[in-house]
């Protein structure tokens, strides 16, 4: 039985707006933050190595989220990441936000494996997809691999 | 005839990450300021008396974003802002950023007017509502006002 | 003998820029981070509730900064908040930055203990007062409190 | 008789706080975009192409502010830069801030022209150069070029 990956982000005095409650374009930087947490303890791949000496990245082509309640200063949010779907280059994720057990906002988006130097999506590393993998079958029931749509990047 | 809200935005520095190009997250810090100015100029509201004297403004529920080519400092964005369907508080709205005709990214979201004291939904003040109306001509031919779904906002 | 209280930020990707450097305008976000951590963990006061409940705050009136070296995506930065002098209302702190030992930058900054519905300073709480004394202690040798300079918040 | 630049910089959603005034960090965002567009306008600078084609830049390697009076959503912050001396690689600039008349903040900064490439400082470009120097009587009664004290750039 796999766990699916978790990390933890406090709620800051800069990411709240006039009304209190976070400003949702911080949800994404949160979210990066997120995703890189996962990426060196789940792909086991250190996040500044992988852009500057390795030269590859997985920008985001597609995301969506959807807001179920707002969340305040000082918050501890759990961001969970589970992967949905595997494909050649692409992988879908979704991200669930929670604090104290109450759901704050979910989303899905799909990452595209890139070779940072010609800005052409490569394969996901042999050493990195059977990390990626594993997590499929920590989501949902029944989770499986499968070829997700294969996008070229565009950010 | 009528034409989509358009509103233009200098990519900055701090808006580039490593790769020099926009990181995604400030993407919708930039949707948000167009936003701001569609509220100013489309329904005539100013946007500080919105929230602050009024105590109404508009959260968004859902978003999701496709980026098809990544942007560079110092690109001038145009940010079209087209009204999609409208509920008795909730709107759709589609968001395409381009630059010299270059499509980079697509947006959907979905606001709705909310009461700010009590953080419940509220139907469109009467004044509002015919100005985003008139905005659904605006878009794709044959665009006309429906009912949406309706949310109880979240964020 | 009193050490003086660190906390641990690390640099993520939408810290960086172009150059694959820390941009500098998010090191005053680093350390805004870094004081509400002081104050929780230094004055033990809740962020959150001194805001939203006993509605007081610690707005900067004054800042500085010297940049000694550049930081990088993945760095561990360690902020030391250092209390230098105390009046009745305001505090004058000491931010040093490093990273494995290395001097990245340092601050000064001076706040203001501050009544939010009011608008104008206050003395500091009772309880809170002999907290940032003892840490006048844990500077600079020789450290002790004295009267600083009194300013109304502009901020 | 040469006026000092202004820029102008509107003050959005995701500016303010939770007490709905202009979070201080931003205000060093704000800063930035003012220095790149007075590179653009009094440098006659492109700000992309110095750092992309040309590998340079101007890193700030000192900078303080003191804060004044609060701004709010919707204000617009005519920001002034005024040279205040030049160095050979050096330049301390002035930043005043301020709305319908109001003196909002003010900023002394140290940019040093740097080779990004080698990551050391360079001497102005000669084109550049007399237009700073320009500027430098624009400011103060008596302002005159002086060599202000060299540093390496930290930032």
């Amino acid at each position: 039985m796999i766990l699916p990956f978790e990390t933890r982000v406090k709620v800051r005095f800069g990411d709240v707006d006039a009304a209190g409650i976070v400003f949702y374009p911080r949800y994404f930087e949160i979210l990066n933050t997120a995703v890189e947490d996962w990426c060196e303890h789940v792909l086991e791949v250190d996040y500044r190595a992988m852009h500057v000496v390795q030269r590859w990245g997985i920008p985001v082509v597609d995301i969506a989220a959807t807001f179920a309640a707002p969340s305040r200063l000082g918050d501890d949010l759990i961001v969970r990441i589970i992967p949905q779907s595997l494909g050649r280059s692409s992988c879908r994720l979704a991200a669930e936000f929670s604090c104290r057990g109450e759901k704050r906002l979910s989303m899905t988006l799909v990452v595209v494996c890139t070779d940072l130097t010609r800005m052409t999506s490569m394969p996901w590393p042999e050493h990195v997809r059977p990390r990626i993998e594993a997590g499929l079958a920590a989501g949902v029931p029944g989770g499986s691999p499968d070829e997700g749509s294969e996008k070229e990047p565009g950010l």
